[in-house]
């Protein structure tokens, strides 16, 4: 890796914290400049501006999101348990170590639904992408153990309001247990299918 | 009413709707001065500072919610009627005529979480007070038609997640019957209890 790509990754790895506590509406360049002790020049001349940066920090968290939460569950076999997983590995996700502040595109997908823009237009086809993939679990798990009753534009909602109800019980309001909560209250939707 | 608390009312109701736009985070004295064509000097003798501003709008909307959503509710008896006039209010609500960019309390349950401060505490008391309200419905109207069994926590947190997701479904996916779907969410939720 070159030594202007290593630096590209240092100011993304920080911006990615900075945005998980105070949202990407706080980045700024001349922030992330002072923590990073880099001259203003130097960010830019990595990112043109600070929309550009923001873009960069969604672009940079998908690929952390693809990572640790998708392609894991899509490697097991379709079905219940590949569902569960993803589920698992979402809620999850927002708790893990380089996300101090919870997961930045969750805070994004509300801070920035009605400012027009780049940075609206990535989440929001982030969320579509993300949507889309737990459906087609829901539609290939039919083929193994999941119920053909079970309707999945309903089931991925349920997920949807799971994940966001425990967003803000735990970050919001402190309550520690809003995470594993969430997950047993999905464990009896599934058990409510037999 | 006095001229001073005129001005004061006008400046808040322009400031709730900016809110609702682009999130209590983009709220400036400059901005609000500009778009109001007053002084920022006039405005600073309202609110000594943003986060004084930005601690008023909280305030403005939360009376505007006790108002429409909270008071009509609990003027109906303890019951199913009163419980879904509840939930019925809270997705109405973010669709209101003065809210042309959704409910910006929502919005900033998500922008504020990781801030500590003021707009993040009066955020977390309103939503703190809000379960309560829909708690204690749930409870009351086990004295009328709300099985015993029903669990109210649980509940809670489904409308919870109701409402977050169709907001997020609305607003950021831009899919016009969300609201109308999540309250039809709602009724199958109840018609499993019979």
């Amino acid at each position: 890796m070159s030594k202007g790509n290593q630096t590209r990754d240092r100011i993304l790895g920080h911006a990615m914290r900075m945005a998980s506590v105070s949202g990407l509406d706080q980045l700024s360049i001349g922030g992330l400049a002072q923590d990073l002790k880099m001259s203003k020049s130097g960010l830019f001349a990595h990112f043109g501006s600070r929309e550009v940066l923001q873009v960069a920090v969604i672009e940079a968290t998908i690929r952390c999101f693809e990572a640790e939460v998708v392609q894991p569950a899509l490697a097991l076999p379709p079905g219940q348990g590949q569902l569960r997983a993803l589920v698992q590995n979402w809620i999850g996700w927002s708790y893990g170590e380089d996300r101090p502040g919870g997961c930045s595109l969750a805070a994004a997908a509300f801070e920035f639904d009605g400012q027009a823009g780049r940075v609206r237009d990535r989440v929001a086809a982030a969320f579509k992408l993300w949507r889309r993939t737990l459906l087609r679990a829901v539609e290939r798990g039919k083929e193994v153990d999941i119920p053909a009753g079970v309707d999945g534009e309903e089931l991925v909602g349920e997920i949807f309001g799971l994940y966001f109800s425990q967003h803000l019980f735990h970050w919001l309001l402190g309550e520690a247990g809003a995470g594993e909560a969430a997950l047993m209250r999905y464990d009896r939707i599934v058990a409510s299918w037999h």
